[in-house]
């Protein structure tokens, strides 16, 4: 069926959305500019998602955002640990 | 029912998602260690979640990514911005 498709596609995009931030960021060692608040929400927004999809039954919706919430706290991490190198500096 | 709830709340915290890094962009002018490729992705994929949500006729998903895919052509933009500012200095 087409949406199982569209809905597959979705997923695969969603979890493929925050790989560009963190690599940015690992490769830099920089990431003054970016929002920690977003990355929390983006956590939070990941988990709900995840207990919805799983409700609702559709994986495209809890696989996606399983990655989304990984990628969200890698990114959260590499916030607080090149922010703290850089102000040491 | 529960999972209705939680749809709705997981739609609010998507389309918030974005927004403190629109803010925090918008507010110090810069840029610099965000990813467009993200924003790009990000764009994409709102574009997909609405078209499947429409499709499996799920509000939380097509009204959510509505405003998630406005926030990421907003922060596409202010990146452009700021980075071409950054450039000419």
């Amino acid at each position: 069926m087409v949406w199982s498709v569209i809905g597959f596609l979705a997923g695969c995009f969603s979890a493929a959305t925050y790989v560009p931030q963190v690599y940015k960021t690992w490769k830099t060692k920089s990431a003054k500019s970016v929002s920690i608040q977003m990355f929390i929400i983006a956590a939070i927004t990941a988990l709900s998602w995840i207990t919805y999809g799983i409700m609702i039954g559709r994986p495209p919706i809890y696989v996606s955002n399983t990655v989304g919430f990984v990628l969200s706290v890698a990114q959260i991490a590499l916030k607080v640990k090149y922010d703290r190198v850089a102000c040491e500096k």
